[in-house]
C-alpha cells in the first residue's frame, strides 16, 4: 500500500478488505516471541471469533451500530447478545463481560438509561454478569451519540471435552478447540435459523423502506442454546454469522480448513420480508450480518441429533442442516446449488453491504 | 435527575460526578442475582481497576486520547500500558489484551501503522501479547480519527498469595485481592514517582504552552516493577493515579476503606515543569492524570522494603513514602501537610481538569 492510502469503509467490514489489513499489518507487528512463553491455544493469527489463553476464552467487540435504537433491539441488547455469542461459539460458557461507553457530551441521560436497562435486561436472560466498565464522555461532534465495547471471557467445561472425545469416535480431530480450521470432508453444516434478518430489519428502519413493520432483528443471546448443543456431541465447529453474512462465515471455514462447501439454497431459511427486500435492493440475503444465528459443522453421523437439540429452543426453531464439507480436489470455495437448479460460487463480500449493522 | 438532562465531559472524567452516574445508573441495572452462581470475588459494584471472578483478573478500558500522537508517546502506547497497570495493581499477572480499533473513514494507513507498531512495542516491552482484535470504520464525521478500546485479563500467582500471608503477619486481612477497602490504619502510601506528567506533557503539548519541550508523558507498563514488589511482601492494595490524578487514587481509598489518609507535601515528587504550568493555569498536580505511576498501600513493617524494591526500576527511581494512613476518627478524608507547614483538605476532583488525556 502507498503512504497516503486512507482507511475506508470496506476496512472494518469483515470481509476480504479487513482480512487483508489484519493479516498484513497487525499480525506481523503484535505476533512476537512473548507468544511461547503463555499457553495459548487459539492466538490472534486464528483469526477466530475468540482467543485462549490458559484455558480462558477471550473476546472483544466495539458497537458502532446505526440507530441506536432499531426494530427488535438496540445498541445496548446488541453489545450484550454480540459478545456472549462470540464466546459461546467457542463451545464455552461466558463467566462475564466488561463494559466500556463512549459518550457525546449532550447525549440524552435518558436515552443512556434505556440503552442500560437493556444491557441488564440481556445480562440476565443470558445468565452472564456485567462484571467491569469504563465511561469516557468526549466533545460533542468527536463521536456520533455513543459507541460501546463489550469484551468477554469464558471458561470451558465438561461438556466441551465430552463433544470432543465424542468427535474422535467417528474422525480424526486435532486439539481441543472449536476452530474455524477444524472442519473435514462429510462434516454436515447445520444453520440454527433464517438469514438476513438483522441486517435488512435495521436497514430497512434507517432508510425507511418500511419492511421493518413485518420484520425485527434477531438479536439474540445463543449460549443457552448452544450449550444444550454441545451436550449431545460431535460437534467441530460453531461460528455466528456477523458481518459479511452466511457468505462470509463459510467461506473462513471452507479457507482456514482447506475444504469445499457445498450448500443448497432451498434448504436455507429467509423470511418473504428479507426476501423482498434484498430483491428490491439487489442484495443476497447470504451476505447479510445476523446477530442471533450460528452456523454449527458436525460429524454426519450426529447432525440429526444435534439439529433436534437446537429445533428444541424458540430460537433455533427454523434450523435446518443446509449442507455438507467436501474434499478440494471434488469442490473448492463455497458452492450453493439454486432454486432453479443451477450452481453458482457464493463468494465472501469485499465488504459490508449494509454499514453500521453492529 | 430530570428527563432532559444531558451527559457532560465531567461524567467521564473519572471523578465524582462519574461515580454517581456508575453507581446511581448503571449498577442498579446491572447487578443481579445471576452473579451469585458464579465465583465473583471483585465485582463491577466494588468500582476497582479491574473485576475478578473465578481467579481471572478482567479490566476495560476505551482510549480517546487527543491528540493521538504526543510527547512521549501516542493512544497505542497508552492503551496498552493502560491496560496493562490496571491488571498489574491487582498484583497479578497479565495473561494478554484485547484490541478494538474504532477507526474514521479516511483515516490515513501510515497513521494506524504508527500506532500499531507502538502497541507492538509496548506489548512486548511489557512481555504481555495482544490475544485478540476488533475492527470498525465509521463514516467521516462519526468519530474524530480514532478510538481504541484494551480489555485485558490476568491470572493470579504465588507471590500474591505469599504476599497476603506476609501482610497476616502483621494484621488483620480480609479476602485474597488487592482492593481499595483494604487499607488500615497505620498502612504507609508509597508513590512511585512524580505526579502530572502526563496529563501536563499532553495538555501542553496540545494547548501549545510549550512546557513539553521539557516534559514527556510517563506512559509506561508498570507490570515488571509491581510484581517484583509484590514479592517483598506486605502490600495491602495497589492503584495507577490516572483520570483524576493523586488526589482521586486517595479519596477512592480513603472513602472505601473507611479511613483517612494523611500526606506530606514535601514528600511528593512533581517535576519543575509540572510545577510550573500547575502555577500558571491555577491546576493542583494532584488532580492531574498519570500513565506510568503506581499508588502502593504496604504495612509499616515493610514500607522501605518495598520502596527499595520499587526504586530498583527505572520507572520507580523517583519513588517515596508519601504518608500514612490514619483512623477515621483522627482524621477523616485526605488531608495534605503542605510546604508552608499548614494542612489542607485533598478533595477529589468533581470533573477532570485536563480532558481528553487517555
Amino acid at each position: 500500500m502507498l503512504d497516503n492510502e486512507k482507511i475506508t469503509l470496506a476496512h472494518g467490514a469483515g470481509g476480504r478488505v479487513m482480512q487483508e489489513l489484519i493479516s498484513k499489518r497487525i499480525l506481523s507487528q503484535f505476533s512476537s516471541d512473548i507468544l511461547e512463553k503463555f499457553n495459548i491455544e487459539v492466538s490472534l493469527a486464528d483469526l477466530d471469533d475468540s482467543a485462549v489463553v490458559n484455558d480462558i476464552v477471550f473476546t472483544t467487540d466495539s458497537h458502532t451500530v446505526k440507530p441506536l435504537f432499531f426494530p427488535g433491539g438496540d445498541i445496548g441488547s446488541l453489545s450484550v447478545a454480540g459478545t456472549i455469542n462470540d464466546i459461546a461459539v467457542m463451545g464455552v460458557e461466558p463467566l462475564g463481560l466488561s463494559c466500556a461507553f463512549v459518550l457525546e457530551e449532550g447525549f440524552p441521560i435518558s436515552e443512556l438509561d434505556r440503552i442500560i436497562t437493556s444491557m441488564g435486561t440481556s445480562s440476565k436472560t443470558a445468565g452472564v454478569p456485567i462484571l467491569t466498565g469504563d465511561t469516557k464522555v468526549v466533545e460533542r461532534g468527536s463521536v456520533e451519540k455513543m459507541f460501546i465495547n463489550t469484551s468477554g471471557i469464558g471458561k470451558r467445561t465438561e461438556q466441551l471435552d465430552k463433544n470432543i472425545e465424542i468427535v474422535k469416535k467417528y474422525r480424526k480431530f486435532e486439539g481441543r478447540w472449536l476452530k474455524d480450521s477444524n472442519l473435514n470432508p462429510g462434516d454436515k453444516i447445520i444453520l440454527t435459523g433464517s438469514v438476513g434478518d438483522h441486517g435488512i430489519a435495521l436497514l430497512s428502519y434507517r432508510e425507511g423502506y418500511g419492511f421493518e413493520t413485518e420484520l425485527q432483528s434477531d438479536v439474540w443471546p445463543l449460549n443457552k442454546m448452544l450449550q444444550a448443543t454441545i451436550s449431545v456431541g460431535g460437534i467441530v465447529a460453531m461460528k455466528d454469522p456477523t458481518r459479511g453474512g452466511l457468505a462470509n462465515t463459510l467461506n473462513e471455514w471452507s479457507e482456514k480448513s482447506g475444504v469445499g462447501i457445498k450448500i443448497d439454497e432451498q434448504l436455507i431459511p429467509v423470511k418473504p420480508a428479507v426476501h423482498a427486500a434484498c430483491e428490491m435492493l439487489g442484495m443476497d440475503p447470504l451476505t447479510i450480518g445476523n446477530e442471533g444465528k450460528a452456523v454449527i459443522g458436525v460429524v454426519p453421523e450426529l447432525a440429526e441429533d444435534v439439529l433436534k437439540a437446537v429445533k428444541g429452543f424458540t430460537e433455533g426453531a427454523e434450523a435446518a442442516i443446509i449442507g455438507e464439507v467436501k474434499a478440494q480436489k471434488e469442490q473448492k470455495g463455497v458452492v450453493m446449488e439454486t432454486l432453479m437448479g443451477g450452481r453458482r460460487i457464493v463468494d465472501a463480500p469485499a465488504g459490508d453491504p449494509v454499514p453500521r449493522i453492529c
